[in-house]
């Protein structure tokens, strides 16, 4: 007979605060023996009998940070059969889930969204919070959720390249080409040449020059600068 | 508590035969009282307990198409919770896995052969065929198998948009600029103006003409290109 094994989402919800690309993780509290352990993982949790896949993702970011009406794509699922093997998340699982849990095969789901939306959620659950890439690279996340965060970031830019337009759902109306560049390095861990990433960006049409400078900015306000959606999707065409 | 369902592969295997864009199938039998029912499913099985998903894809494909070193992409999961609720299905469920099964979430795997590989698997399944997509396309499949296709078949476009050379992996290594379009036209379901097609490939430098045409033809037997996977590369970075 065939094992059986549980399946759950996990969400990686990427936002950009203008200097870091960051992503939503909630806290994880372990009663250990003497003392607690905290930890963090993504917003993530089992599917329920008569949910699709789709929905139970809705759900699970809804329950654990607030977020609604988030667009999400399913972007790989994850079932290496020791994915559950470090004590911590074993007994985590029995805290949480009153479940002895031999195998999760996780579905993720991947999210762009601008970093002002309101994070919330229900009180019965840690808060969620916005954790720089870099920091969460060296953190210890739970379970695998280091290597999903990075086959996250893998699938976006894979989108990217198909679609420039994800990149500047992340930034504000106005922005400076130095958050775009901010932006984009962070995403394709690399480090553009200044000039060259602003000369190459001012030959593209649909960045629009504004007649505006930065505000609260002491010395060298820098130009800002508009997404014209309606030209990229004419040229994409 | 929550529902504990069961983890599946299926997997979708295209191939092009010159003329067809074609997806493997293997036959399915259920002793129905009076008389033995016939349809189509894709390759596809439960998990096994201690095996990842990729393994679990590579070994399901061989045991039922006796397909070796295929390299196949996850693409997709599929987890309707109403995906197995034809009683056709239910029964054969359960007299081919001894095993009554509430749900099954299943996930896509997905690869582009050429089609002259052998087909042949383990003697207790019935034989794995190769079935033009649009024949498919009028089928009746197992399951959500036409689902399960239609959408191997987006994500192999969306790969296509990023990547020309899966497109000639389909190919025999030398061919036609009409066994191009045709594939093209395939893939896209589309169909391409004959002379804008073949001025298009022409300008194309990792197409490369040959000094060869067509053989077995009796009139206008059409030149061969070969596709310059070295060129494309380099052109590509």
């Amino acid at each position: 007979m065939s094992f059986n094994p549980h399946v759950s989402i996990d969400c990686v919800v990427f936002g950009f605060d203008g200097e870091n690309l960051k992503v939503l993780l909630n806290e994880r509290v372990i009663a250990e023996q003497n003392q607690n352990y905290n930890d963090k993982k993504l917003p993530g949790s089992l599917i329920l009998d008569n949910e699709d896949l789709d929905s139970a993702a809705s759900r699970v970011l809804s329950e654990l940070t607030g977020l609604k009406n988030i667009y999400m794509s399913q972007f790989h699922s994850f079932g290496k059969p020791d994915r559950i093997n470090n004590p911590r998340d074993i007994l985590w699982l029995e805290k949480t889930m009153n479940l002895k849990i031999g195998r999760i095969v996780t579905i993720g789901y991947v999210a762009l969204i601008k970093i002002d939306r309101k994070i919330q959620q229900q009180s019965d659950v840690t808060t969620a919070k916005w954790y720089g890439i870099d920091e969460v690279s060296k953190m210890n996340l739970a379970f695998d959720h280091n290597e999903i965060i990075h086959s996250g970031l893998e699938y976006i830019r894979g989108k990217l390249d198909n679609d420039m337009q994800l990149l500047f759902e992340l930034l504000p109306g106005k922005f400076s080409i130095s958050q775009l560049r901010t932006l984009h390095d962070t995403i394709y861990n690399k480090q553009s040449d200044v000039r060259n990433f602003q000369k190459k960006m001012s030959q593209i049409q649909y960045i629009i020059a504004l007649d505006e400078k930065q505000q609260g900015v002491k010395h060298r306000a820098a130009r800002l600068y508009k997404f014209d959606k309606m030209l990229y999707k004419k040229m994409k065409n």
